[in-house]
């Protein structure tokens, strides 16, 4: 990559691709000029590190690419808002080809295609590993955000999207292997359900939050910021036959996977009981007085692992 | 910083800082919420590179954190807008002190405070060395932005803050000294003249940008950019007497630092013949028709340095 020079590099990010019309001045100049039609715009960052939060050998560039905007992009849609534009700051050793490079940012771009949105800016320097820098803008048409904050007494919990699967297919990367191809593709590019988050947004949501560290882990951080007690009950959440295949082929209990797995990007929301839950949405327990997640009346004590996904030990 | 984990590391960037009243919604959350009063965002992305873009035995982390802001705000304010919120990944060796991470932060916030603005959202990772992105946000507080674009035969050209100072700072450095104090705090802390570059958008400034690889590499996007020439003229320019002093010491032509040293972040703006310049705008040529940027009727050819800083070889 070093013979492309910067500027060569920038261009390969983003110049030349079509934009949005919420995009009123791409990129090319010191900054770009982004839509925010009802004066707010919502704005999360997430960075991935190579080695640390993906691998190479394990993913493609453009799966990882892919994913990069994936993740950041549920978390706008998370608070109820849809995904307008992106900024990423790609630092990459001065060997990496422009294969790569190149491959990263067309799985980008085919995200920010499913979301209707636009890389906006970009920034490409050199470092001693690719650490991939992701910062998302969205729109919230109008609605309040739903923030983590909101759950009740006396709402339902649900979820939408899928549970699990990318840390059974975490799990069997690392062991080595590359099938079943369900649950390692749910590994390498996550399908958070965009659409559903805003379905809940407009239905009312009383609190809504990206499941990325783990389903336990998350609704903890619901809880603790409304000030409320969450329980999950496991019978509307069993386990998919592919998991539960894969679990007792590796020695894991699935339910580790559904309870505490990252990654697979899906939503947590929390509705009053007189709301109908809009379409994609499962209840998968209730809100009380109280604090703390419990799973059918206990706190759940996982026998082989941590209660979610955290980037360092503790 | 393993010690702390992912939240307590978040919690110190962002939690229990007071946001301007653009921040509607602060961190914490899966994403912040921030003001766009005039239904526009202004968005850019830069990317430091510890050992590339910084050396913590050169700057304090504070005034890595510090610069690593200011350099994006340089950015908004180039378009005509002021900062309203940045968000901020970052990326370190599990090592790192948390002392390290605390002063960095600590340079960040005061850097923000200068600009009114907030640091709404993080992110901070695991990696093999120090690798800051920031994002900015920016209000055009309902100006039109102010593009490369829109220079025009007859302009002058001006600007505004100081050229060469950070350059020579730099050289100051690589030689191993560590005086005079004023050249090695220009590197260190750039001091982006802000105010002056939303002055010249209020005054009707056909085209600006932030001066971050050099004078004549950041004219040359204003002219490709507009489609006209732009002739530099030295007498207006003279370096100051301070660069004069450490070029001779360090045998190196000042005219270098000023033409072709970049990250003072000063601003360099046309506006038509007719426009009273704002305060902190001085002339120092002027726009014609055709292409390429000179100096003094000639292309500028340094005996000992390129014409920009690029990150990378070419």
């Amino acid at each position: 990559m070093a013979d492309l020079g910067e500027f060569g590099l920038i261009a390969r990010v983003v110049h030349g691709r079509s934009q949005p019309a919420s995009t009123l001045l791409g990129p090319g100049d010191d900054a770009a000029v982004v839509s925010a039609a009802d004066s707010r715009v919502v704005a999360a960052t997430d960075v991935l590190v190579e080695g640390v939060h993906f691998r190479l050998d394990w993913s493609s560039a453009e799966q990882v690419g892919r994913k990069a905007i994936a993740q950041n992009a549920a978390d706008i849609a998370a608070m109820g808002a849809s995904s307008t534009a992106f900024l990423v700051g790609l630092c990459c050793p001065a060997t990496t080809p422009v294969t790569v490079i190149d491959a990263l940012v067309q799985g980008m771009w085919a995200e920010t295609d499913v979301l209707g949105a636009g890389i906006v800016g970009g920034d490409v320097v050199r470092g001693d590993s690719i650490v991939i820098s992701v910062a998302a803008l969205g729109d919230l048409q109008g609605r309040e955000p739903v923030t983590r904050g909101g759950a009740l007494d006396g709402d339902v919990l649900a979820v939408a999207g899928r549970l699990g699967w990318a840390a059974a297919g975490l799990a069997v990367l690392s062991r080595g292997f590359r099938a079943p191809a369900a649950v390692v593709s749910a590994h390498r590019v996550p399908e958070p359900p965009y659409a559903a988050a805003l379905a809940a947004a407009d239905a009312g949501a009383t609190s809504m939050t990206d499941i990325s560290d783990g389903l336990l882990a998350d609704l903890g951080h619901v809880a603790e910021a409304s000030g409320v007690a969450i329980e999950v009950r496991r019978s509307t959440l069993a386990p998919h036959q592919r998991l539960v295949d894969v679990g007792s082929a590796l020695g894991v209990d699935p339910w580790t996977w559904v309870l505490t797995g990252g990654e697979d990007h899906a939503f947590a929301a929390t509705f009053s009981r007189a709301t109908p839950l809009p379409e994609g949405w499962t209840v998968i327990g209730s809100v009380s007085s109280g604090s703390g997640v419990t799973v059918d009346g206990a706190e759940w004590a996982a026998a082989d692992g941590p209660t979610g996904w955290q980037a360092f030990g503790k």
